[in-house]
């Protein structure tokens, strides 16, 4: 697929990442008004709640919101019908009375109201990176995993956008002569894609891997800060806790799944067939090159093809048991590593647990330092375009002890 | 503390769950009607939402809502004004202009959105006897469990209240040569009281464990429906997820913690002591007979008491690393259970992990078979008066293959 040009001439440059051909959408302010939704084009983004107020297009009033979770919830033809309007309005020779704010004015919010967040683990590289430094190699990948996407209940109420500070959490760990209260001293990243669930599903049915991606709306950068000291200490026998509640941090931008599409692909090998609830009609990853970087410094570059399992497949998986999907949910894909130290999505795998140090614009890291700054970045290349996602980014605060 | 007389008979029989002294809050509707709140008395629903509109009392127009959640976000100082005019407007002598509905006319419903859903596995007993079945007797009792409150994030969505089936869910088990595709085997109930949290915290600030206290709006029965084998595959290393998603159900009435106070009492003896951020000031715990039945026959009799953690240790802890608390989140006390076999708040720990068959209604059980109602229940016994909780039953259906 090639670009499509827009008369905004900003978006036609091959290095930008909002083209035509992406459209996400986020919510945004100016200069403290109320937030609403917005799309992306170029150095833009089109006021979408001015827009229907001109009559320029129909979303039934629900981008006046601070959310996006209305809009999502009218469904996929509607989410079609109006990418189609506004790919109209926005393209080279169309008449071009779209209100438009500069980005650079403007103050990006959490673009959903996060319902339940619920995070995977989904990349057998990282699977087994991690499972060798909390349980030695020989049981380092669990029996399950390549049978089912393994993954647990997250924390929705610290979901925060990109550019909003991340304060050290305090914690619980294990100490020489027993458990000490502490601010984290392994504090790290996971470099991972979320999934954004734009339809419900009704308590005590299921969905096929097919039906799951109808209900994806699109996808966000998603950084699952954990606190590896606090994980340690506390994961065994009920998984995570507050080694991850407090803080998630999403990129402001959903890149819609038709804005993905021309890129969907395979993902891992399988090592064996999965069960029929969880076989895909068609591949469901895509190739999206990803990485990450401290204090501008690029850090690791790896690719979401990878991923053993589609966000797709995960969806499925999470409403097997009859369990009800919500529009506003979120699922973190699992980190993304790939299998070399330079492709490898969190410093727990970098840094071999802290024995092999890393070198950060000349200092040496074993874990995130007070002030470090985290992005996570993603693009997808086509022919003469790219498709990106925006920052995700967080700064690092002290404890407060 | 003595009865408080009431001029409605029903709720002065020494046997009556609620007596004026109770006045736990719920949602109900009548013949279809717009669900809004309600207060239990003896064997009546007060209808707040129309004693607001009669000018009765005053909670800013929230209870003609079809959820508590916007009465608790107005907080304390409101909770105890709005009992103590309920109080005066039913005790014995007040003029009686209340408007009453039936209890026996009345659906109930869900009484608060449930915003986010926490489980933790606060029974010593429990924690040690599902330990050992699990992963046997020297690894049963995590080496953290007595140093701080452990805890998972549920899933809210499938949060039901009292009444609804509960359909018994499909899902990826251990097969003797591979994993099989199958209805449930070993489904199993968790008795558990649930603490509905009223008040919110702040992103990166810490709650004390008497802060907590001031937080939480009341408790109901909770029963945390749990897929034993499912869990037994999927567990590890990031806890149960489908096992324990595809429902929990809460009793219709949340008894305030006003209710409770006369039968405050000490929990479980300390191994250890705790760290000075879960410590607590005054006993936590209730002196609270709880037990369950299975189609009529009661299968277990025990005590809150016997807990180790109290709901405020379980919400100190839950905001420990920053967490930000929500109205409308409902945190799980873990699975009840005493020292004996007849005390247990689980199958998985009465049939000793399938071993032991039990007898109900002259029938033999192991797990909880199609058809079965599992009914979970509370009293606490005051001088001439108990507080109930009203039951927390659901019936399984079959699985849908």
């Amino acid at each position: 697929m090639a670009l499509i040009r827009s008369w905004l001439d900003s978006a036609n440059d091959a290095g930008c990442p909002f083209p035509l051909n992406n459209l996400p959408y986020g919510v945004f302010s100016v200069a403290g008004d109320m937030p609403r939704c917005g799309a992306a084009i170029g150095d833009m983004i089109v006021d979408l709640a001015e827009c229907e107020t001109r009559g320029l297009l129909d979303a039934g009033g629900t981008f006046a919101r601070p959310q996006l979770n209305d809009f999502m919830a009218l469904g996929r033809a509607r989410w079609d019908k109006v990418r189609a309007r506004l790919t109209d309005l926005l393209a080279e020779g169309s008449a071009g009375d779209v209100p438009l704010v500069p980005m650079a004015d403007a103050t990006r919010h959490l673009p959903i109201q996060v319902t339940e967040y619920t995070d995977f683990y989904a990349s057998r590289n990282h699977a087994f990176n991690v499972g060798v430094l909390f349980r030695g190699p020989e049981n380092a990948l669990p029996p399950q995993w390549t049978h089912m996407p393994i993954g647990y209940n997250g924390r929705a109420s610290s979901v925060v956008v990109s550019g909003t500070p991340v304060r050290r959490p305090m914690g619980q760990v294990k100490g020489e002569s027993g458990p000490e209260w502490v601010p984290c001293r392994r504090l790290d990243l996971e470099l991972e894609l979320g999934a954004i669930v734009g339809q419900p599903s009704q308590m005590g049915s299921r969905v096929s891997v097919d039906g799951a991606e109808d209900m994806i709306f699109g996808y966000v950068l998603l950084n699952d800060w954990s606190a590896r000291d606090i994980q340690a200490w506390e994961y065994q026998p009920l998984g995570p806790f507050q080694s991850k509640a407090f803080a998630t941090t999403i990129s402001p931008w959903i890149v819609t799944q038709a804005a993905l599409e021309p890129f969907r692909c395979k993902g891992a090998e399988r090592a064996n067939p999965l069960l029929p609830h969880l076989q895909e009609s068609r591949p469901g990853l895509y190739d999206l090159a990803v990485g990450w970087s401290m204090n501008g410094q690029v850090m690791c570059r790896t690719n979401y093809n990878v991923m053993y399992y589609s966000s797709a497949q995960q969806l499925a998986h999470h409403s097997s048991s009859g369990c009800p999907m919500r529009v506003g949910d979120l699922l973190g894909s699992g980190t993304i590593s790939g299998p070399s130290p330079d492709q490898v999505g969190a410093l727990l795998e970098m840094t071999e647990g802290g024995k092999t140090p890393i070198t950060v614009a000349g200092r040496a890291r074993i874990f995130i330092e007070d002030g470090d700054e985290v992005t996570l970045f993603a693009t997808a290349q086509g022919d003469g375009y790219q498709i990106g996602f925006g920052p995700c980014t967080g700064t690092v605060l002290p404890a407060q002890p």
